[in-house]
């Protein structure tokens, strides 16, 4: 969990954030309220809120309607997860059940549904036609990611493919979130822009990073075993670093052969080797390449306590243990 | 299929909202777009279309923003389904597979998603607030009245129940359809909320109808097998009526007293005494009483072409075969 001192400036504006989500189920069946209780004390640590609402503060746009676009977001995310979850059959997620592992599969997608029916009002609760056509725009482009990937052949070892994915995967809505935060300041067209791509590169470092996390992290911590992306035949920037670089290790020369790990002891032997090998820190560099570039747009933009906020978030996202 | 004359006023409309709904996957996985054309071929009457277009040309709202409005829509509706039939295990719509018969729920959940976003991204289309904003709202009330279902016990025969369901099943998005298409034209606060009333009192007297057919119809036209709700424990109209008035029915009785029916064979026989009974009749009197408040409230719309096509469908509707 972040507890650092960079969601200071919206603490309060987080709490708010938290009360206006758990409010969307209030006048429906009251399973929903459960299910949506259960998804958001599940310890998100609801980054796109906070970036949403610290980029709302370095622009002036503040209270309500600032607000209700960072629930629209954070609501969207939490949304894909839930039906990310069902579909992955995962059980577990932050270490905590996740609803497919309490409810049925009916239930699970309608209470996605309803989530994303609620993101949608609360994005036009913002009374603005481009923020919800964007947001409308970024979930088609979420879900096409996720179909792109369930219907693309295991073990694809492509660098193209692979910025294809994690920018639908993340980076769109990290983007979607600056720029439809800096829509609802006093801003330029240009500010507008800048905010886009600070997004943009702020969200692909962020799943460079996670997909970083998945080789080194601890079972305990992750809460899904280590190397998850692998098993499940996902080639993520590390392994794709290290087949280019070692493509004659034995498990890697079988993997690129034949399209797929023989066996688990292969798989766990590749999971080790990669996680131990100079590829996580050529995929960090990768991430930090992002990470500068969306430093450098900040240092364009006015200062204040909510930019050195951006800042520190930016480096702490590159700073994870890993 | 509707293929009467009442369309006529919107037909070029209608291939044009087609056309929009097709192109929506156009940039996109290329089995979207595959899965999508399936989903639009396998005859939809398109009613909820051609409503919108002809509240749109009632009040001078024409072209671009209509047709959007139109997709939309339709679109949000057929979204509605493709997980309905996932979570209802249907093979089956209008006696063609389904998706879920064809893909995995996995790819069915996306895409139904991906609909779900095209069509929220075609609401915003219109440029309208108020139309995205009860557009999103409706599609909360559709998904609670699913989950509301889900949770519910089986075999429960209320009115208050059946009316609140069949206004989120139904009654809801044409309440939307109405209103929204008003909302686009230029029409005053009283004849938008003229037409959220007929939408609602159209939807409502659709469902009891659909209802009714369900007792009624034939397995080949129905596209699934005759009584299915009841086979579900779904307690509609009919039923109500029939278990109000014979109460001393064995069949009847066991089922109030048991809360379900027996076997196979019970509830095939109460199917067919409910379907030759005067609960028919009953029900289809309640649904006259909704098409008749919906007339009673166009008479006072301008006179025109549309208007009685509007006409026509309300009356349509009450006169389908039964």
């Amino acid at each position: 969990l972040i507890q650092t001192s960079f969601y200071t400036p919206v603490q309060d504006d987080l709490a708010e954030v938290d009360l206006i989500m758990r409010r969307q189920a209030a006048d429906y069946h009251p399973d929903l309220q459960k299910a949506l209780d259960h998804i958001l004390s599940s310890g998100g640590k609801r980054i796109r809120a906070a970036i949403t609402l610290l980029v709302g503060k370095m622009y002036g746009s503040e209270g309500d309607v600032i607000h209700l676009l960072a629930s629209a977001i954070e609501m969207l995310h939490t949304a894909t997860l839930v039906h990310d979850d069902l579909i992955d059959g995962s059980l577990l997620r932050r270490g905590n059940p996740t609803l497919n592992a309490q409810w049925s599969p009916g239930a699970t997608v309608l209470t996605g549904d309803f989530m994303f029916a609620r993101a949608a009002r609360l994005a036009s609760d913002t009374n603005s036609v481009q923020v919800m056509k964007i947001f409308a725009e970024t979930l088609g482009i979420i879900v096409n990611g996720e179909i792109s990937q369930l219907f693309s052949r295991r073990c694809l070892a492509d660098r193209q493919n692979y910025s294809t994915r994690i920018y639908a995967k993340t980076a769109s809505l990290f983007e979607t979130t600056c720029r439809a935060a800096a829509i609802l300041g006093n801003t330029t067209e240009n500010q507008i822009e800048d905010m886009r791509k600070f997004g943009y590169n702020l969200g692909m470092a962020f799943q460079i990073i996670d997909d970083i996390l998945d080789f080194r992290g601890e079972q305990i911590t992750l809460g899904k075993p280590v190397g998850s992306d692998l098993r499940q035949g996902l080639i993520t920037l590390p392994a794709i670093y290290y087949l280019e670089k070692y493509p004659n290790d034995p498990n890697a020369e079988y993997l690129l052969s034949e399209g797929c790990l023989e066996n688990e002891k292969q798989t766990v032997e590749l999971i080790q080797t990669i996680s131990q090998s100079d590829a996580i820190q050529l995929s960090h560099q990768e991430a930090v390449g992002y990470t500068n570039q969306a430093l450098e747009i900040l240092t364009k933009q006015p200062a204040c306590e909510a930019r050195s906020s951006l800042e520190a978030i930016t480096n702490y996202i590159v700073d994870r243990e890993y």
